[in-house]
């Protein structure tokens, strides 16, 4: 193990010799010098976040939010596709109610944020104890003991793993999986300590899954301070009840579209390099860190190249997916047109981990064929070339022979806001998004140029 | 350069296999843990931000902070050290006015914040036609063009540098110098457009320097906001006057204190490792970036010992510097007292850059000796070990043979709150505060298992 590195870090210092090249160092400064002096992106987001707002598929704010990208991209890109895709609508409805009883006593009213797809309640809501799990194998001990309750997934996330993405991977079961395994044992509904690692009163929302095989139960997220009176309140051996309203229900399919531009490349325009992020968001906030700001790099990366004059040899694609949060309809209708259409996608570069210092990026497959370019990144703090997922949206061309990639920004705060009332314009800094932007610009260069060879 | 660089690299990778220590990498593991689960760092710093809150040197604030540190380290050190210094007591007074005058007419209010040191006016203010410079050496072409009137130093910072903290020393010499300057060619007042590079309405102090040979006028920032809209309004031709009333005085030096908690080494006590912060701040907002980050972070280390029950092979320092903003005298007197009593500062580190996510460490001399702990903290994203600034209260250390190390983290957004009403408590993430604690207390680890050899 040691040994492989010692030889991986010889070979890569010998590459930077062969491989650094000035015109193209200077290139870089030039992208970075650009994004950080001249870039519209902050106030793009602004006018996302505050005059759009949060947009879930399928609502009138996503279909605003389609009609401005299109106009946005028409003044970059030089050709703007729109590509029609069905995405399903969930909507929440009227606000969820919640009680907390205590041995008995309704005790006081809990915020609470339905789960993306659940099931509502009936109008009354529904009423029964809370049975704490710590885990999807203690809810399978505990087998019939749940029949008839609400299952409280309780485990926090893991503070101690330093990405908090592999934080969230780690304790992400009890929402996706939680309900419809505690329905196998006959819960009636179930509640989600909120995936976010500071202890604060916002619910988190995000997806579940229904196993078509069980009964739908309603489930919803709890903030993590409230998570910590309910443990609280357990040890000390209270009887815990739970009253809930969801007003959830899934309509029938919307029309959307993803909102592509393309630079078309000058000498190999058949080989497409993607770089995008998704438009939709959940119902909560403004979709700010989640994703406006990876939409608002991803068109940034077109801008610049515009503003220096670059002619990618390589064609380049801003494309704003719609439906990541809840379907991913608009990466697996990317994926079937460019199979469709025998499109070359080379590589697809999604920005979805929020607008945070820029730090690296992770490769799917590996990032060893691009060790070499680290150099070109150094100055600018990027240190990170991982091997990791590339994202959600992307994902469905993996079997395109497409590489794909993930923007990787700084991780530690992205949970505080994801999926939540917090995840507010305010909370993302102009200069941080604008390194991002320059970051992703540069990969793109180097792709355009060099293609993944 | 390319080929040292390759070199370097080769030398850096053979060091890997020697030096990785399976021990130390777990030793390390376990702080990171410690750090991220039962750090008590962030209720430290509210309770600095919020019940205590600024502390100048000399303020009554400032001797309350003394106590609760005295009282914080009496819980984690074996030896509390308090040193005596007398510190400069600068007030700024009654709150600061100033008035916009165009073509002659009284405009608008606008906020100023006078710069640390600066002399007050006269009661009624003084007024003034403004006169906009770029830099020092085009006041010194404009020479005697700006007599009796009030110099606007109106160069932003570089929003191109990628280091803030690099783009902060490119424009500060207009804070700095730029009275002392103006004032040599008979200006009677200053205003600096504050060193920050966010667009926004907080004015930024921060220390001047008075050349002893000329008059102290006095001198005040205005916020970026007021400084573009200075700059465009003088794009118009407008003639612009300037109404500034300052209440500031320097009063008599305070006694005041270095607070200093201790560790004793085991196996060589008289090699010391110093860590620290400085425990004085600007007398707006709370010092929560600046410096409250620093100090909680350097009283976690020795805490963190402690908790994990590590017995230090060197003796171990967290050391709350008094006065850093306006005079050092705590820095200074730290040094003296070492010089004179004989010891052995093999290390200082000391961190006043915020508590953003932490990125590595700058070493004054060189890192070269420093670069074989690298692996150890890849797993923690800390990937730079650069030859920098150590910091401005270890400074004095340096002609005793002290290795002087920055903590370096993320410096994006420092600027945003630096001196201002807006270095809050808010501002601080828990994480990125508690990962830069756990940072610094793994480098101490290593220099206590191994000094600086």
């Amino acid at each position: 193990m040691k040994k492989l590195s010692c030889i991986s870090l010889m070979f890569f210092s010998l590459s930077i010799i062969a491989q650094n090249n000035l015109n193209d160092s200077l290139q870089i400064r030039k992208i970075y010098t650009e994004a950080l002096s001249n870039s519209p992106v902050y106030e793009q987001l602004r006018f996302l976040c505050k005059n759009i707002g949060h947009r879930l598929s399928g609502s009138p704010r996503a279909a605003k939010a389609v009609t401005w990208s299109e106009k946005e991209m028409k003044k970059i890109a030089e050709n703007v596709i729109m590509q029609e895709v069905m995405v399903p609508h969930w909507v929440r409805g009227e606000k969820e109610k919640a009680k907390l009883i205590i041995d008995g006593k309704p005790i006081q009213n809990i915020e609470i944020l339905a789960l993306g797809g659940s099931v509502g309640t009936p109008k009354q809501g529904i009423t029964a104890e809370i049975i704490a799990v710590d885990s999807l194998s203690h809810l399978k001990k505990l087998g019939d003991k749940v029949k008839g309750k609400i299952v409280f997934f309780r485990r926090p996330m893991n503070p101690t793993i330093i990405s908090t993405f592999n934080a969230y991977g780690d304790a992400g079961d009890q929402r996706y999986d939680g309900p419809s395994e505690a329905a196998k044992y006959g819960a009636i509904g179930a509640i989600v300590r909120s995936l976010g690692l500071a202890a604060d009163n916002y619910p988190h929302t995000g997806m579940l899954f229904y196993n078509p095989d069980v009964p739908k139960i309603p489930a919803a997220a709890i903030s993590t301070n409230t998570a910590n009176m309910f443990d609280k309140l357990l040890a000390q051996k209270k009887k815990l009840s739970f009253q809930m309203i969801l007003n959830s229900e899934t309509l029938p399919d919307e029309k959307s579209y993803n909102v592509i531009g393309e630079i078309k490349g000058t000498e190999f325009p058949e080989e497409i390099i993607v770089v995008g992020g998704h438009l939709d968001s959940w119902d909560v906030g403004e979709g700010a860190h989640d994703d406006g700001t990876g939409c608002v790099q991803s068109m940034e990366v077109l801008r610049i190249f515009k503003s220096l004059g670059i002619k990618p040899k390589r064609t380049i694609r801003a494309v704003m997916f719609m439906n990541e949060e809840n379907g991913v309809k608009g990466g697996e209708k990317y994926a079937e047109l460019a199979k469709k259409n025998g499109e070359k996608t080379i590589a697809a570069i999604e920005s979805d981990a929020g607008g945070h210092t820029p730090r690296g990026f992770s490769f799917q497959d590996s990032p060893a064929k691009f060790l070499k370019w680290m150099p070109y990144f150094e100055p600018y703090g990027i240190k990170q070339f991982d091997k990791g997922y590339g994202g959600t949206d992307i994902h469905p061309l993996e079997d395109q022979g497409t590489v794909l990639i993930g923007f990787m920004p700084d991780s530690q705060r992205y949970f505080d806001y994801h999926h939540t009332n917090n995840d507010v314009f305010e909370n993302v800094n102009k200069r941080e998004l604008e390194m991002g932007a320059a970051t992703m610009a540069s990969l793109v260069y180097l792709l355009s140029e060099y293609g993944v060879k």
